[in-house]
């Protein structure tokens, strides 16, 4: 049997408050189309708190029951043709509240209507869109019988040998053989971890870090042991020195160029020194690259990689942040666990796709990545300055705001009072949507902040939504 | 600390054979280029059977130190350049033997200079290839922004939509609304486990079944009940029925429609009878309909899912074997698992590849599919048809072979004297790759076994690698 029936009769309090309100869709009383109690109505109905409202009005969206729709709260969802009873409550909780919520902001990421800072997602115009899909057509029609069949691990030889070029300017000289690819940095960082842990290994990260690689740990069965980060040089050393001195940990993941929410950067001799740390215990260190093609200055740093003597680092990236995110090309450097990652990536998924590969490949090799990171890069440093001197003029007094070295993703700090899963919500109703604080630990810290992305080009319309989101948080300071 | 440190203490003997052999190449007394000992040298030195000898070949070929070439032997690779030790030895083994037989195994099939029995892979000339190709290259040029940017989950809606159609033939009434896009069937697999168990479960699972099967359960840390199947009807419900009495199952997987490897098809009632007996005791069954869409006759068997009325199915299949493997595309309906499959995805590579996609759903919109099935289904029959004679003719007398009603492998059973792994050793040697029995269960029962994938249109080239297997069988007799 699933693991369902326990959980099913401790349920939360907000699955609770869900279940009602499913039960008054399902009985036909609350119909498609029409809009539901206003999360004040449904807190003073059931009794519970606004966060807990919020979450139940979470839980229905991920059930496909409810939809949030521009500046007016939330509206019950037409069926889905054929059934009334699908998607249906989850029976299997696979990873509370937090999975609910990470689905849930994917999907104020997507749609259409949304002033998307919520997603680390890059903005359309800025992705070389039509040199992509010009080469990506141009191998479909050449590539022939090779771009059916598959591509099995590693992976496109023509691919790794131009990831391979790119490592080098990352101080790594990395050969086409070192290298497996895979979908998207997501697949990446799974495979990492299914390589160098078991279920209940305890992994160090850096706190704030990105939800998603919260989620994989939970997905894994693997403890999270937070490491607080500097908002300028990413996981404090000291600290996890003193952790390393009195506590087992079993693998480490950091984000040294451009951190996701902080936009930190590690210097180069402190990543040496994290090598070097994790060396002496023989402890796998995870280097998460998505962020390191962009940089605001002209100089690119080095890769932890690029100090591993032994193997124990493994280092992963993708192009999801610079090309094409819907092509999910990824790789990993796996160092002495090659091996391992590449019969997980067998497990997983067999194989990434053969065309999005060879496209990516040949973008590459005709030699303009250089040139558009260059531009795109002076864009995502604009949105940011401009971005952040918005926040600090619209938000509440005693806002502070992160001040990255590259990336796009900007850590907004507000008064305590203020309750990020509140403005969250109260933005989404006006079509803005944003990261709570509360997503980047396991822990209840950062309650009062907010991560803003700025992959979209600066716009009076996100200069808008900037204004918007400061009057929302002003509310909440009453 | 990585899981290696007791395991390298506790070495088995084959990896101490391997150890020896490449601590021979590491310091140079065998250089790239050169030929290996012979096995049987190996076994003589090292005082092992062919079996662990052939084990530790696999293994250093897996570790990239040889490679097997045509008809000759084992070779030292060259080594990767740039550095001498990579692919190093794997400090965390992660699924033992069973695990690299099956990456060696991906290798053969994708070398290009052998007769590929060993994959359940379709010929390159039974795919459509020149039309996916086409349609790919047009979505590239007209899906603009939305080629590139992420298509998150459930994915595509215009192949839901397609899928939900081609669904309908199978009986099974599913809105587009209750799928999910996968990368493959493969994905689509551990996504289901995911959602329906955690670690130290027991799922039960037709026995011989597909070793892709097996290694997933050994991944997400399962444990494999294994039933009998009948060679015509597949999974034997009357012991399945009994095992329920008595032992506690979580999940199951079954493979209704001309299972892997044995071809079995199971009845329409048997499949009404498996879903009813799961339902009792509210087991979520996994179907695995991959080979669904390729029946000899005019006529598709019903999915278990259309029996299903409480959405204890997940029914997974993919394009894999119909159209394009390099696409990546499959999926699922999850049923009542819908959410925790949905966050499963999230986690493990955040969305499918859009224009591969795109792609599919084009072709299938075009309305050439059935057209295209009909023409390859015919050719399948053919294939297996021609194969199971050749073999009954060529191979040692008391050879049995499976009678399929659709997909495109065959089960041959050789005399118990005939050792697979030895025959598949013998069988590399001579540029013929086949799929041993030993890795259809996790127990030591099909020895005398092999797999013969049809999947390529008969020629005078593959029937003379039958008639190699045959002879090389026969010398195993004496």
């Amino acid at each position: 049997m699933p693991a369902s029936s326990s959980s099913e009769t401790q349920q939360p309090l907000y699955k609770q408050v869900a279940d009602t309100l499913a039960k008054l869709i399902a009985d036909g009383v609350l119909r498609a189309g029409e809009r539901t109690p206003s999360l004040r109505a449904v807190c003073d109905q059931h009794g519970v708190s606004m966060s807990t409202a919020v979450q139940a009005f979470v839980e229905l969206e991920s059930r496909g029951l409810v939809e949030p729709r521009h500046k007016s709260g939330f509206f019950v969802k037409a069926p889905a043709k054929g059934r009334l009873d699908l998607p249906g409550p989850p029976r299997v909780p696979m990873s509370g509240s937090l999975g609910n919520r990470h689905a849930s902001l994917f999907d104020a990421v997507v749609a259409g209507n949304v002033v998307a800072f919520g997603g680390a997602v890059p903005g359309a115009d800025m992705l070389p869109t039509v040199k992509l899909n010009r080469l990506l057509a141009e191998k479909a029609r050449h590539a022939g019988t090779r771009g059916v069949m598959y591509d099995l691990p590693p992976g496109s030889e023509m691919l790794r040998r131009q990831i391979s070029k790119r490592m080098m300017k990352a101080g790594a000289v990395v050969a086409p053989a070192e290298i497996i690819t895979t979908c998207g940095a997501t697949e990446a960082l799974m495979l990492c971890l299914r390589a160098v842990t078991k279920p209940g290994d305890v992994v160090a990260v850096e706190t704030p870090t990105y939800f998603g690689i919260l989620h994989v740990l939970e997905a894994l069965a693997l403890r999270a042991l937070e490491i607080p980060a500097d908002a300028q040089h990413g996981m404090r050393l000291d600290v996890l020195e003193r952790v390393l001195k009195t506590q087992r940990v079993d693998a480490c993941i950091a984000v040294p160029s451009f951190s996701n929410p902080l936009g930190a950067s590690m210097p180069d001799e402190a990543r040496q020194r994290l090598v070097a740390l994790l060396r002496k215990r023989e402890i796998p260190l995870i280097e998460d690259d998505v962020f390191g093609e962009l940089p605001f200055g002209t100089k690119r740093a080095r890769a932890c990689k690029s100090f591993d003597e032994s193997g124990l680092v493994l280092f992963c990236s993708s192009f999801s942040k610079t090309l094409a995110p819907g092509y999910r090309v990824g790789w990993i450097v796996p160092g002495r666990y090659y091996h391992a990652v590449r019969m997980a990536k067998l497990t997983h998924t067999l194989a990434t796709a053969t065309l999005p590969e060879l496209a990516v490949a040949g973008f590459l090799a005709e030699g303009g990545y250089d040139h558009w990171l260059r531009s795109v890069r002076a864009a995502y440093k604009e949105n940011v300055a401009r971005a952040g001197r918005a926040i600090l003029e619209g938000f509440p007094a005693g806002t502070t705001v992160s001040v990255p070295q590259g990336g796009f993703l900007l850590w907004v700090t507000m008064p305590p009072k203020v309750d990020a899963i509140e403005l969250y919500d109260r933005a989404l109703a006006k079509g803005i949507s944003i990261a709570p604080g509360h997503l980047f630990s396991l822990e209840q810290r950062y309650t009062n902040c907010i991560r803003i992305s700025c992959g979209e080009r600066w716009s009076p319309r996100i200069e808008d939504a900037v204004r918007t989101l400061g009057a929302l948080a002003k509310q909440q300071m009453k």
